[in-house]
């Protein structure tokens, strides 16, 4: 109901917003990781994103935004072949939701009034072909985490309780936001989000006067903030329909893939989910700038983002792990 | 039930009287954190505030008090476009009260009687446009407490359980009052609060016998007592409802900007609630006072009210949060 | 069903019978808390207390023995305006009670036959206008004995769940039996209930054969031991009835409110419910005894039973509570 | 369905067979404890007592086995004046039993099948006039223990739940057995016990041989064994008819008080159920006797049951509790 | 439905072999307790018994498998007098079994479709005359186990709860296994098992080889193994038969029971539990071995299973339980 | 709906194929634990396995994938007697999943509409046959971890509860995967699991970037990627079903049960799974290549995956499991 504050508004915070297009552009890259202090407008960013995504072709009343009448589910029990284009899915998980309501469960009303056992789908089935976000994710019980990691994994949703056995597509782009003071995330979850990055409040009193002005701006006159804002953010959009287009045909030279092994080799970050984060991530951002092959220079940019969070923590080294990412890079691909 | 205290017959309390009028001058400022011993007469205060704040005019029988017929949510089934002039809704979170009573649910009735899945709003639509106190608040779980808190900055409450959808406006002032004594807030909770006040027992006997000769009059003769205070209670309303027709007109200089930031930096409070409630609530004085622009006097009467729950505990500074923000005042705005 | 022992056979626990007297006089001193070793005859005391206090006027069948038709809740379809003189209500917590008998709750048998969703009033109604007691108050859990002592002051009972919305008077006196053996109350609670006073079993065979011969006596032949103490208890009720007639003329210098600040200010006792209470209960004293005005002996009186309680414990000092007070009155009634 | 064993073929054990017949002439005196080690015969002893107790006289088909058909309760339906000789009640609280079938709880199928709320009475109405045993009371959770205890001694159960308000006569005598090792009552339950024994398993060859010879063959020709103490049961039974009878002529000089309050006081007794259980203990003991006074002896042969398990541990004194008792009986009677 | 190892295929093991036929000669004796390391084949030998025992006459369909219509239980609304002859019931109560299948509840499915209170009788109901195998037994809570064990002792399941009142035999006895690693049993659940007995993987290469033969060969071809020890299994089960007749007939010399109390209390074991179920296991391994009276030799043979579980832990003395029985034995029977 | 990863493509890893190899021939061999870093492809691993596994014959609709319509349970209320030819059952128990659905329940539906208590079957029944995977097998409850391998040895899934009684066959090979960092397995439910398997990233560039290229190209294009390995997924299937048909006719020397107890006595493992499982493994792994007898060879290669897991930990010998079982290889069969 609030109307979101436009993205291209934001002032700095450049790691957070490069992220969110780069899964914008491929959303296997896997999800995003926002870490911050209270107040440095991780929910704001998050909620600004829902305005600037591209639109998707979805059919009519599916209750997981199907692309074609075929893709819908059985227990849907769709009618129509009739699409309308849609905003991209953003679905908040909001506090207290019941995991009932995460991934789906018994229609009461049905069972009551007609002694059926027919399924109504959760917020998973919504999130489909979108975005999930999770205000501080470090509150969710680890159970739940785990959940909703596994289905944005394997893209499908598996319900087996209360006598139902559905599975439907829940492929989306987890977001979520934390902040390390209120408890940290096991390592096996941090290694399952595609990239993490970092959001600290200005300590330039410029940049920060800057940033009252446009709140306050927007709290004051909302329809007039935005509109000083439209085209910035069309501009993004467009950039990004371009780009997803772009994709399929990036294509890189084996070096690029012995630098990515490289790097996660001295880095030391467990299994091999690095490496195949670092291309993807790279090979969107080659996308994103219009190139049709991947960089040193692409992996120089995406590795802060794709690697600090799979790290082991090393006692004997006191920089955090950005640091000893940036480090590494200048060192290995010297 | 009970008679509420007339609010201007309370004996000092001055902070928390004035950041009582400033959310009701502008509930965007947030929500206000009343400390104290036990038997200050924390409750009496808020319970107080209720006599005194100005009527709004809103749809007769509409759940969440829309000012228009539109705005009844759907779910109501709202048929008049009838209005009334009706006090500022102040809502009571009881001692046990049920999470389903605070954020609605199912309504049981209708369910089993017709077989509907209809919607029973709870505390927080019948809190829309006013002001809901929240006794005791560090005894409530730490997930009611956010679960308010957010619906209280987002300005809706969502509602995604037992097979319900639902989502209205609900835009309130958290008034929570608290005893340090009995548990913290965690400091995450804290920052999401617009304004904090402290309030004592007086250690004068003059004082003291003040108080207890008016809370004895009360209770002996309620009506006499109350008579004896309608004028001055009538005058602070008054001065509210101005106050709220100047504020938008209210501007400031970029200097005044300059302050803001300068006092957050320098007091080391996280992210950017401190500016931006500082801001508003200068601005909410400035108009209480009849004033069109923002001055320094304005930051430097509400900075010890708006800022103190934001700092983080400094081990090498015996000084509480109140003395640091006006030793930096003095410093900052020298 | 089982009778209770007469409240004037009771040998000595002079303090305990001055407290609940006092209470009868004026229930806004608030609660009762008796503390005490095991087998001290708290709970017969109280029991006592039953059959000794003058008899109200009600609405028959009136689920809150309200005094005119006009105060019987909307809820209990009440269709009378007759009234009858009934005894003073002593409701009786039964250990195991659950929380649903004592706030009231949904009518589970209206719900099941005529689809109705009816309140159904808890023992909080019942108590309305009396006494309720619970036996070992240290072993209900601090949330129960938080909403008892919450309905207990504010007068009402506010029932916000199962769909239900129900406030209904309940003005009663909390009467709590505890063993400070047996885990201690929050100092919290403590400064809620309006007295305190401790029973101890006599330690002179004398006065202990006293206690067994009546108990003994009683235990044989209740019917003849009843008659031997009923004239004894109805001069007491009649004292009781009268004082209540005197105590709204009893006035009192501005010198005895200087007394009670100071007092509490020398003892330390946190907020202002210390002199409140001692000045009702100084008041209702001097009902009592028929006096038109309150002395310093009547503070004198009370005070070892109004303050204790509220006193922050001392590390430098080893004598107890009451001492403590005693100690203070000779200092400052000097 | 078990026979069982002749309350006069147990061998030694003469504090608990003595227990048992006191509090089977006066119910009044309360519960008895029997502490032991694992496989003394507790369970043994309480199930013989069973065989032995006198018939009383009922209603017929009355839940709570009332004496007149006015005792009846209401929600009983009861429609017959008609009386028998049943046996006295002995129930037994079964390892797993639930709380709603301890007191009573809403009748299910008449709620299901005709839509009333009607009450379903528990173990504790069909108690009523007999006794209630428990094994293990030591493994009951605290909260049923206070329960029962309380039900014992009020002699009424309170029933305040499913919005079920009901009350009715619960009087019997408590029998729990108990192995310390596995877990000690709170002292505050130890005293609301009557009496106190403990049984050990004799160290004795001959004595052993004849505990495992009576109980060999009792388990081999069950008929057989039972025939050879019919006679001695009996005899019993007709001594504690009689004395009953006997009971409320029995008389005491005051010395004899003096002598309980001196006891106790030298015993450091807390609060008086000490006095008044040794006072009705040796009443019933003179009964049995047929004396029509209570004298010194009778104290002393009592003495060791009544009081152990009312001291206060004192770590200056190694003796046990018993030993104590006995010591002090020398010295106060001496 | 997995065909169980014939029993006389077991190699070793004689001692829980022997325990096993004592109780099937007389259930009197009570449960057995096998402890043992993970893999020692403890629950292939329980398995291997079902195949072994007698059968046993029992009415068709009833539930506790009553000898005589007249036992059958009037819950059962059993209406045939037929009788066939089965196999003694082997109850295996499965991991997850709730503790209403184990004593049994109410039957949902009539209460629903009928609204009749019936009893559905669970595992308990099903054991009787028969055994009742828990695979690790320290797993299970020890209220269940209370539970197994006091029904087990008595003979009867008191089933109160649901509004349900019922009694019903259940003469069982109780297998246990165990493993002593994952968690000890309470003393005092230990010693109400009759007899307990150690099971230890081979430490010979020989009869390990011999171990691993007979279960592959079990395994590859079933059928061809079961024949060559189809016979042996006959035998054991015809001496079996043979001495539950001869049982009532053997006797022994007063020396025996002297023997018995004489090394019970050297061994210093509590309670007479020790003397009694020595005597019994004697006197079925007498019947057993077709003696008509009980000799040293018995009781030399039993004690080693029928003792050590009731020994208390002597912290000055390293030998286990079973090496400080057989010391025992050789200077008492010396 | 992913499809999965070819079973052939996967680089390196070569004892988890091995072992997912084996017990496909002999499903007797017990279940596989893969332990591992996250990242490690273990989940990746299992799913491929169920692209490769050779089909079953089973009756149409059959609940348990029956051979025979005879062998259809009861309550599937079976009707056809027509079988069709379908890939091995692979059951993922989703995280989240009730023991309901693992172990079945009573079907609410059918409960509901028509009164019935039918028996609704669960994973366990659909596992029938084929595989059961648990990710993060070390998440899950001990009690439910329990319960699988209980049914997984037995074979057969027993339902005692709901008022239900039931039990089906249940065979299936448990595969569970685990990061030994989140939580070890207790040794009791290690060693019920067959085999044992640890899977590390590759240290080494090469290998590193040739699983990141195949699974790039599997991601990018799915459909051209599996064609290239189809025939080799294949050829391992044939194998496999080659292997299965030749298993019963291979022997081997008493030397080798001779060498497979001298192995688990010198190794110390516990009880007699390991010689057994050793046996097994050696014998299908001689039939997967084509051998009729089994050879030391044998012994060596599948000791390393059926024994590590059985050992005790040796505080004396840093090596880790699979080091010490090496060395005692080269010792014993030296």
């Amino acid at each position: 109901m609030k109307t979101p504050f436009p993205f291209s508004a934001i002032v700095g915070q450049s790691d957070m917003k490069q992220a969110m297009i780069l899964t914008a552009i491929d959303p296997g890259i896997g999800g995003v990781l926002v870490f911050g202090d209270r107040g440095t407008g991780k929910s704001t960013a998050v909620r600004a994103l829902a305005a600037l995504l591209p639109p998707i072709t979805a059919i009519k009343d599916c209750p997981i935004n199907a692309e074609t009448a075929d893709e819908c589910p059985e227990w849907s029990q769709n009618s129509t072949t009739e699409t309308h284009s849609r905003p991209t899915p953003v679905v908040d998980l909001p506090l207290g939701a019941s995991e009932d309501r995460v991934v789906g469960a018994l229609d009461i009303e049905r069972a009551l009034t007609r002694g059926e056992k027919a399924f109504e789908p959760g917020l998973l089935a919504r999130a489909n072909r979108g975005y999930l976000y999770i205000d501080e994710v470090n509150l969710l019980e680890d159970h739940i985490v785990d959940l909703l990691l596994d289905v944005a994994q394997s893209g499908e949703n598996v319900v087996e309780r209360e006598g139902l056995s559905i599975r439907h597509p829940a492929r989306f782009v987890l977001v979520g936001s934390g902040n390390p003071e209120e408890g940290e995330l096991r390592p096996q979850l941090l290694d399952r989000f595609g990239l993490s990055v970092e959001v600290r409040s200005p300590q330039d009193v410029k940049e920060r006067v800057e940033v009252i002005k446009r709140r306050d701006a927007f709290e004051r006159d909302t329809d007039a903030f935005l509109k000083t804002y439209i085209k910035q953010d069309a501009k993004i959009r467009k950039a990004i329909v371009k780009a997803k287009a772009l994709l399929p045909t990036v294509t890189q030279e084996d070096d690029i893939l012995n630098d990515c092994a490289a790097l996660c080799i001295a880095l030391g970050s467990d299994g091999l989910r690095g490496e195949l984060t670092l291309l993807r991530s790279a090979r969107a951002l080659a996308a994103y700038k219009g190139h049709d092959t991947i960089t040193r220079d692409h992996l120089r940019t995406v590795a802060p983002i794709a690697l600090p969070h799979r790290l082991r923590r090393d006692p004997l080294d006191d920089a955090g792990s950005a640091t000893r990412v940036v480090r590494t890079l200048d060192t290995v691909l010297a």
